[in-house]
């Protein structure tokens, strides 16, 4: 393969994995948990910002109840997103603000968390195999999540 | 190359990175911050347990200061670790189990977290270029670290 067509295979598989966490982004706000799992292999490890450790795959009952302990669309800005691609391996890495009304929270929330995010080019195309969010904690005695950071 | 060429080097690789993790590990135990850079890519991204929202490239005087916070050595226990090896790019996600004495804990911790590392091949060899290691938070209300939790 020369140089000019690996580039532009690259910049082809480029634009279909930001079409795909695209998707993510827009299926959250449409609140569509259906839509969320068509974008993940089906043993993704899924370390999401609340218990458990982990989640294999995209549980759709599961993640539709979540979906609906929120008031209205959960909307997810991304910034400073940085992907790599090579081969069928791609990750990208940045941070994602989080907004919106959970039913729990008695009123709106908005805080960035740091997401990292693992794809796969597989039969059917790219597909994310791994997704870690997280916020830090303070180990200042508080132990409380950093919701006040900025990236 | 041959696939057999293929599997040799991807064998190599792995053997290399798994020594490379093993020597962050044990530099947390000597506690020994200019080991744990040597390690990491000048600017790699790392997303740790508390603020900010990542470093860029290990300070290794606040790292060791961060290592002298501990009384004794502090201890990273590896589990379920899987690595993926594409060309030049290598990701590696587990959980890992920290343990030891902070100063300011007043006494023993011991809780598991989820470690996404990610690491590229460049002239000097394997690097991280990205750690992401978090707890997630119970979202119950109490907002406190899950530090209960089982691999």
């Amino acid at each position: 393969m020369t140089t000019a067509t690996t580039l532009q295979q690259t910049s082809r598989d480029e634009d279909v994995i930001l079409a795909l966490l695209t998707r993510v982004r827009q299926a959250h706000h449409d609140k569509d948990a259906a839509a969320i799992a068509e974008c993940y292999a089906a043993n993704a490890v899924i370390c999401d910002l609340s218990p458990p450790l982990a989640h294999h795959g995209v549980d759709v009952a599961e993640k539709q109840a979540w979906l609906d302990s929120w008031n209205g669309p959960i909307e997810l800005e991304p910034r400073d997103g940085k992907l790599t691609i090579d081969g069928d391996t791609a990750v990208m890495q940045g941070y994602t603000r989080m907004s919106g009304r959970p039913k729990a929270a008695g009123g709106p929330i908005s805080f960035w968390l740091r997401d990292t995010i693992c794809l796969k080019r597989g039969d059917d195309g790219w597909r994310i195999v791994h997704l870690h969010s997280s916020v830090p904690f303070y180990m200042d005695g508080s132990l409380r999540p950093a919701f006040d950071l900025q990236p």
